[in-house]
C-alpha cells in the first residue's frame, strides 16, 4: 500500500560544530558536504518520487529562505519561521499547512543517508503505522556505543515495526555498551512519521499553550504563493521545545520502525571524515600520514608524519583538529565571529 | 689580547626543511625566524663590535646578493658565488680577499645563538689558538644525544681550548648517548677560526686542485667596490666539498674551543619551535592543546584538542606537522615548486 506521505523538511540548527565550513550565514544543510548536492538538496531528492511522496513543505528560518529558494527551486513550498523555537513548533506550523488526512514524514536536512532504498522502505512502513494512529520514530540501527545520541527501546512487534517502549536520553559509554549488547535499542535519528491530525491532537494534549500559539500564528500568517510567514507575535511567545520532549515521549501510541540505511548526523568533523571515507578534497599532499583528512577551499595543505588529523581551510580560517578535538570545535571563540 | 678577527659570513643552503616559510628565492638566513632581525642580520650583529672584529666578508650566491644588500646595508663587503660549491671553496674565496695576517672566523648565517657574550668569549679564545697556528672548531656543548650533528672529541688541554682528537660523523642514537655520557664530545656547529695563510696552505696541501681553481677564480674576478665576483669558469670546475672534509679533518693542527651559547641550527620546524619556546605567531586560537605552535602570515589558525602540532601558513601554502614529521618536510613535492 502506497501512502500519501507529506514530507516536512526541517532546516534549523546553527551547525557550529562543522565550523569553519559551516557558518551562521550558511549553515550545514546548505553546504555540499558529501557529494555535489548540499545536504538540504539531498533531503529534497530523497523524497522526490511522486509515487510515494507529495511535494515537500520546508520549514526554515527567515534568514535562510533565500538559500532554500536558490537550492530547492521555485516550486518548493516554504514556511519561514520568524525565529527559532525548536522542532515541535516548526512541525506544528507544517501540520497546519499540510493537507487534511496526510501522513507527515519529518526529515531533518542536516543528516546523511547513504542507502535511499532503505529509507524509502522505512518511510512506507512508518506511514503504514501512522495510518493506524501511531506516532512513529525511525529507529536507526545502532552500530556503535555512541554517547551523543538518544536511544529508542523497542517493545512488542507491530505490522512493519514495533511498539516503542521507551525514549532513552544520551547514555554514558558503559550504558551505551549494554544497549548495543541488548539488541533492542536503536538510535533516535529525529526522523518521525505521524498523521497530521493525530499530531495536532497530541500537541494540544501535552503542550496546549504551544498548540494554541502555533494555531494563532498560522491563522494570522500571510503567504505569497511560495513562502508562508506565520504571524510573528504569537510565534515569538512560544516556549520552544523539541518534538521528542513535547510529543513523542508523551504519547501512548508510540511506535518505531527499525532501519539500517547508512545514516550519519555528521555531528562533527570526525563524523564527516568517516562519512567521506577519509577522502581529502582540495589541493593537498599527505606524506607519511595515517587517517588524515584535508578539506581546503583554496590553499594547498601539506601534512607530514601525522596520524588522526583533520585540516579545514575556509576563506581566512584554518581549523586543525582530530577525532577527540572535533567535539570541541563549536566552543571556539572564532565560531561566534561573523 | 684582542685579536684582529675577520668574520666570514656564509649564506649558503637552500633551507628546504623550513618550507613553506623558507623558499628557494628567500631561504632561511634571510627570514626573521627568531625576533625581528633575520638570522643573517643577527649573524652580522654578532660580529659588529669593532674592538674585536673587522668588517665582515659575506659570501653568498649571486641570486641572493640583492637580499644581502637589502638586509646588510651598503657598507658590507660581499663575494658573489656564481654557483654553490659548498663551504671549502666559499671560505677560500674569502681568505684570498681578506687582509694578510688576519684570523678568519667562519660563521654560518642560518644558526641561532642566544648567548652572544659566550660567543664572543669563544671567538677570542679561538682566535688566540688560531694565532698559534691551530685550525679551531667551536665545540658546541652537547645537551642531547642528537643524531643530526657531527661530533668533536677533545684531547689534551691547550691555552683557551683543547687539541681536537677526532671529527666524528653523525652517530646513531646509541652511540650519541655514549658520547653524551663520555663528556669529551661536543657538537660540530660549523663555526671555525684559523689564520688566513694557514688555511690557504692546508687547502693547497689537502685539496690542491680546489686551491688552484679558487686562486684562479679570484685572480680573474672583478669587483665593483661592494661586490666581488670571482671568475665563473674556474669556479664552476671546482669539485665542491665542505671545509670539514677538505681541511679540518685532515690538518695535523686541529683544536677546539668548548662553548655553551644557546646554539641551535634551527634544522627543522621542531627545532624552531623549541628555539621559540613554543610561542605562536600570527592570528591563532588554541583550545585544549599541548605543545602546539602556529606560525601564520595571515589566516587565523584554530587548533582544537591536539598535542605536538606545528602549523605554518605562508601565502597559499599550509604545512601541518609534528616533531617526528618535521624531519621529512624537505621531502615534500611542494618544496620543489617555485
Amino acid at each position: 500500500m502506497t501512502a500519501n506521505i507529506q514530507p516536512v523538511i526541517l532546516c534549523g540548527g546553527g551547525g557550529t560544530r562543522l565550523w569553519p565550513r559551516s557558518r551562521r550565514a550558511k549553515p550545514k544543510p546548505f553546504l555540499p558536504l558529501l557529494g555535489e548536492r548540499t545536504l538540504f538538496q539531498q533531503a529534497i531528492d530523497r523524497v522526490a518520487d511522486p509515487a510515494l511522496f507529495t511535494a515537500p513543505i520546508v520549514v526554515a528560518g527567515e534568514v535562510h529562505v533565500p538559500l532554500v529558494r536558490e537550492q530547492g527551486g521555485k516550486a518548493l513550498s516554504i514556511i519561514a519561521e520568524p525565529t527559532g523555537r525548536n522542532t515541535a513548533p516548526a512541525i506544528a506550523l507544517a501540520a497546519h499547512r499540510a493537507p487534511e488526512g496526510s501522513v507527515l514524514l519529518i526529515c531533518p536536512s542536516d543528516h546523511h543517508i547513504a542507502d535511499e532504498a532503505a529509507f524509502r522502505s522505512a518511510a512506507e512502513a512508518a506511514a503504514g503505522l501512522a495510518q493506524q494512529g501511531y506516532l512513529v520514530s525511525f529507529g536507526i540501527e545502532a552500530i556503535s556505543p555512541h554517547t551523543g545520541y538518544g536511544y529508542l527501546r523497542r517493545g512488542e512487534e507491530l505490522p512493519g515495526g514495533y511498539a516503542l517502549e521507551a525514549f532513552v536520553e544520551k547514555p554514558d559509554l558503559e550504558t551505551a555498551e549494554t544497549f548495543l549488547a541488548d539488541g533492542r535499542y536503536s538510535w533516535n535519528g529525529g526522523i518521525f512519521a505521524f498523521g497530521r491530525e493525530r499530531f495536532l491532537e497530541e500537541l494540544a494534549t501535552h503542550r496546549p499553550e504551544m498548540a494554541r500559539l502555533c494555531a494563532e500564528a498560522v491563522a494570522g500568517g500571510e503567504g505569497d504563493g511560495q513562502v508562508f510567514r506565520p504571524a510573528e507575535a504569537p510565534f515569538a511567545q512560544i516556549d520552544g521545545d523539541s518534538v521528542d520532549y513535547a510529543v513523542m515521549e508523551n504519547t501512548a501510541k508510540a511506535a518505531m520502525v527499525p532501519v539500517s540505511m547508512g545514516w550519519s548526523d555528521i555531528g562533527n568533523w570526525d563524523a564527516l571524515r568517516e562519512a567521506r571515507g577519509g577522502e581529502s578534497t582540495g589541493e593537498h599532499e599527505l606524506r607519511d600520514c595515517t587517517n588524515v583528512m584535508v578539506d581546503s577551499d583554496g590553499p594547498r595543505v601539506s601534512v607530514v608524519g601525522m596520524e588522526d588529523v583533520i585540516v579545514v581551510v575556509d576563506g581566512d580560517d584554518i581549523l586543525v583538529t582530530n577525532a577527540r578535538g572535533a567535539q570541541g570545535v563549536g566552543k571556539l571563540e572564532g565560531v561566534s565571529r561573523p
